[in-house]
């Protein structure tokens, strides 16, 4: 199967799962709560992830998988395929909005990643990216985004890095910008990055599926990703997460020294 | 003409405008500051405002007008009809996304909100109410919002307000949610809590075009709109703008007594 063919079935398993969500949207959710209140899981989560799991093992029953919701595998390296796996991201969002969410997928081998999908999925709105071949949205191939430094543009971040852990370092991004976004989902706020819509997405603490497709995607369109000391991500760990700009990315970098 | 009319007839004047963003989309704005880096005018700004003075004016030449750019009149007293007009909420999402921003006209008599509309140009989605009759969004008419708690849902606000004056009582209300979304632009943010995707909405120093339809929204879904005090909104003069649920609004108020 070439890229291409692979880069299509995958499109119509998030098809599917979309046709599902859309189907099942006035469905009373079965919320579990994980390690606090804003950390929650549904049946959606899990019904999805079971599904791409299920797909992906019908297709290619060596590779293998990191999801979320723990039907994929323990893995302790990256060697082969390995397919990441977020269901639902910003599963807050999903119970409390019946939008603003994401599904997110991508495939790495060896540690490179060579697909990746970013579902907007109440927006109808398809990021994906195959190596070297750039990032297209519902298969419209994406510019990419000007090189703005930190003060010509806006930041993404998240409520737990930017209000509950306000430092001098992190106020200082914030106030070198011309403001702060926060979405709610690590997806959406590596679109924005994607998009050009700002000029970095920090986030603390996120797990391999938050940030797999964003790797890829930074990649493809000659933006950064690193942790926030300017070194390669992780995808055995977490991770705090730092897309952006090439101008924007120094200039931060030596703010959060300051954390 | 009957309000259902003068619905129409807006309606009608805010899809002209929406085909001309479309129309001028990959033009390079003019954009100029107003006080600071991130207070931005652009020609559309102007336009859009000029445009709507003049079909105000054209139709209802006895009414007063207030608008963002100046276009309207100055006036010191409510009384009468009152046209109060946002051309672009959130100029800097404009300039820096091309989405996420809105246009806001409302209508008031002798004080009263009789019409309000927040248009979400590039998501095409127009939400407007008319006094007594509630809030549709494209036509569909939208339910109230479950009347949760702080600590039962998401909250929106500003960088300005959370980020930059991030003071105890600011702290503890977003600790005391699930968490702080962040769109910039007041009236998407104003959505945010007409559709129930957040709980309350809380931002400092806003002009009277940035909450005249906010006020009318929230009185037809029965829900609150005051000054962070808990007091009535002004809108011949600057407010600290808190929209909420019910149960939400004295939590807030009484978190925000400690700024």
């Amino acid at each position: 199967m070439s890229i291409e063919e692979l880069d299509s079935l995958i499109k119509k398993w998030l098809y599917e799962i979309k046709e599902y969500l859309a189907a099942n949207k006035d469905k009373v959710l079965e919320v579990e709560q994980k390690t606090a209140d804003n950390d929650l899981v549904t049946e959606m989560d899990k019904f999805i992830e079971e599904r791409l799991v299920s797909n992906i093992r019908e297709h290619f029953p060596e590779d293998k998988i990191v999801g979320e919701e723990g039907f994929g595998d323990e893995i302790s390296s990256l060697e082969g395929r390995v397919w990441i796996i977020d269901p639902i991201d910003g599963t807050l969002n999903f119970v409390k909005q019946q939008e603003n969410f994401a599904v997110m997928l991508a495939l790495y081998d060896d540690g490179i990643g060579q697909l990746a999908y970013v579902f907007d999925v109440t927006d109808n709105k398809l990021y994906s990216a195959i190596k070297n071949k750039g990032v297209s949205c519902n298969g419209k191939q994406l510019k990419k985004p000007q090189d703005l430094t930190l003060s010509e543009g806006l930041i993404a971040s998240s409520s737990a890095l930017m209000i509950k852990n306000n430092t001098s370092g992190l106020k200082a991004i914030a106030e070198s910008s011309l403001g702060v976004r926060m979405l709610g989902s690590a997806g959406l706020e590596t679109l924005e990055v994607v998009k050009g819509n700002v000029v970095a997405y920090l986030a603390s603490n996120l797990k391999p599926w938050d940030i797999a497709p964003g790797i890829v995607f930074m990649k493809e369109l000659g933006l950064t990703a690193t942790d926030f000391n300017g070194n390669s991500l992780d995808l055995l760990s977490n991770n705090n997460l730092l897309l952006s700009t090439n101008k924007a990315h120094g200039e931060i970098v030596d703010l959060l020294k300051e954390i």
